[in-house]
């Protein structure tokens, strides 16, 4: 049995020559151009692409972009709202839309992380009492949900609820009415405030709490009736890959809910391990964090087997690598590039999978009434007899014709 | 300011003799006789009360009982399914109930533990389906609730949902029903037969994991508007005094709902600590668990410090110890008296506080127009001049009249 099947799906296509007559008999090239899974990456560095005027520092990260682009098709923007919106008023919106577009305008699928998150969230909030921050947040997520429709329409509506409540490092605005609302009140008020604004958005819960308590928090908001699109999964193993055992049960448990799963911002690095008794990740903080070439083979097995597992899961739809290079949170050799865009031996493995093993290219010769057919990943498709050519979407199955042209 | 306040309740009483005259002038004393709080202990030895027929231990468990009556005013009787009804229709129903009215009519409030609950779980459900078992469980609910009604009017509804569909340590037809329903789910439907059944009686859900789990639990039961009438914890604590750190965060942690909290199973061991390694505390099988003498002082200072912080917390209502005697659960030394019944420092320890510093005797002299007026401990309580005597309950603010009587 085919292990991928779920991944795929049979086409049978009459192949037109461009008068209109069947491409009886010809050699037809068919070649997968996308996918219809999310490979995704941290695509922060293309906001900084639109926004910097340094031409050394644009051609660096158009290198490196034009290295991501070439792995992935599903990009993660940040909207961290203390970041996006560092004064009341005055947000990143035009590097960040920019970003979006140019995103978009190259096939990738953007999401926009997060509408609602205790870190990294606005300090002016703290100045007013728990109803305005509650009705300043919604608002928040109206505005920005509305203003990059058509091009942000996936979102990470809430991250870290499981311990938003009790988040002690710091005062802060969203623990602050966390708090006063309840866990579920608040996902329900952020979510309804997402939906309401485009009902046909994909919105996500995250978290990287991936025990009982994230299922229990789950089951009731599902009970509540909040409008979860996909589940979000953190999956930062700075401290060590997870391996086959925690991977399989995470998705054995997480899948009980019948939802998409999506793991929303892995890290796997190709140097030393953090040590296990360091319990908030940020409090690892280092001088350098080095790759090392043991390191970095290690990495590329276990991307390589951890991708490989879930891209077979049934409910998983998307995985986004955190780092697309190394140097970035934590200063982690967690990148597929390193801080000079040296590609990794990760960046090659994941290749080989996503552009190799779970690509379909054939060559086929349609029959004498000029049909092929063929079982392909699902995805975006071209075929051609080497002069016309013809695409065409396989994301289910498909019985139809295409017509070549010049 | 008085820490035990809102445990308290001023009256202004005029007191008339028998005659109906006022006791102007009059020495009144004024005596507690019952508290509103719940101080509970296990009472599974009146069941076995009712039941022997072997004088020997009929005056043993009689005598034990007599001890654990001096201390109490409020105890748990077992409905564990697979004990309370081994064989399909076969029950422990008349030495129960019987159990049961001769606790209240000693004036003990009677709490039934528990109606659902993986563990102890009768095993001749395992043969139906899930459908079936799920209305059986609801059947027995409502059956049980009935039939007790006016006797037993709390209930534990369901015992330890946090690991209720991940418990692996056997097969059991409820950890099958709650991995079908989802948690939320089961406990909406066991809540609702239990209150469609008596809508007055005190339904509790009770667990001993008090972590963010079983916050989480809460919020959603809540927000799925399960009527919970008071949030049951468990304290076993056979690894040794939680202290107060860990007793005041969890009370800090489950006051957020504002329902009344009920420590429902505490134990504090007087001999060795089982060590910390240990999870599951069924694990810890042992040949004798010996009380020893510094084992029995610190047990009376940890139960002294613990019902202190318990009784000053406003929202408990109730905290039950769930070993009377020595040698019950896990063999270990958790009980007030020995295995022969004996005393040990604990019993008088907390004799000392419930029938000491907890409750309220003066003597007071009526007034010119025969009044007296005093603040007490809320609870039962019986006036007298020494010869003629009447009865009140002090369990709000009062102001009114009583006439003594011979």
């Amino acid at each position: 049995m085919d292990k991928y099947m779920h991944r795929k799906a049979e086409a049978r296509l009459h192949v037109l020559n461009p008068d209109g007559t069947p491409a009886s008999g010809k050699q037809i090239h068919v070649d997968q151009t996308s996918h219809q899974f999310l490979f995704g990456c941290g695509a922060f560095d293309s906001v900084a692409l639109m926004k910097t005027e340094d031409p050394g520092i644009k051609e660096f990260l158009q290198e490196r972009m034009d290295k991501w682009l070439k792995l992935f098709n599903y990009g993660t923007l940040p909207f961290y709202w203390g970041r996006y919106e560092p004064e009341e008023g005055k947000t990143a919106y035009p590097e960040t839309m920019a970003a979006a577009r140019w995103l978009q305008e190259k096939g990738v699928r953007v999401k926009g992380h997060p509408l609602c998150w205790h870190t990294a969230c606005a300090n002016w909030l703290m100045k007013y009492d728990n109803a305005e921050i509650l009705r300043r947040q919604l608002e928040r997520i109206r505005r920005d949900v509305s203003l990059y429709k058509g091009v942000v329409d996936m979102w990470d509506v809430i991250n870290e609820v499981v311990i938003m409540p009790v988040f002690d490092r710091y005062d802060n605005a969203i623990t602050r009415i966390c708090k006063d609302l309840g866990r579920i009140r608040l996902v329900k008020e952020v979510f309804a405030a997402a939906k309401e604004t485009n009902p046909d958005a994909v919105l996500l819960i995250n978290d990287f709490n991936t025990s009982v308590s994230y299922e229990i928090l789950l089951e009731g908001l599902l009970e509540a009736d909040v409008p979860i699109s996909a589940i979000g999964i953190q999956s930062h193993q700075h401290q060590g890959y997870w391996g086959l055992e925690k991977l399989n049960n995470v998705l054995e448990r997480f899948s009980r809910f019948g939802l998409p799963i999506h793991f929303t911002e892995n890290t796997l690095v190709s140097g030393d391990i953090m040590p296990a008794h360091i319990v908030d990740l940020n409090d690892w903080q280092v001088d350098s964090w080095p790759s090392t070439p043991e390191g970095e083979e290690r990495q590329a097995r276990e991307i390589s087997e951890m991708y490989s597992v879930l891209f077979e899961h049934p409910l998983v739809e998307a995985i986004t690598t955190w780092d697309f290079n190394d140097g970035c949170w934590l200063k982690a050799p967690s990148g597929f590039v390193t801080m000079e865009n040296k590609e990794k031996p990760s960046y090659y493995a994941l290749q080989k999978l996503i552009h190799g093993e779970w690509e379909t290219h054939d060559v086929l010769t349609a029959d004498a009434d000029g049909y092929i057919s063929f079982t392909g990943f699902k995805g975006g498709y071209r075929v051609t007899d080497g002069q016309a050519a013809a695409s065409f979407e396989l994301n289910g199955p498909v019985d139809g014709t295409v017509t070549l042209a010049r």
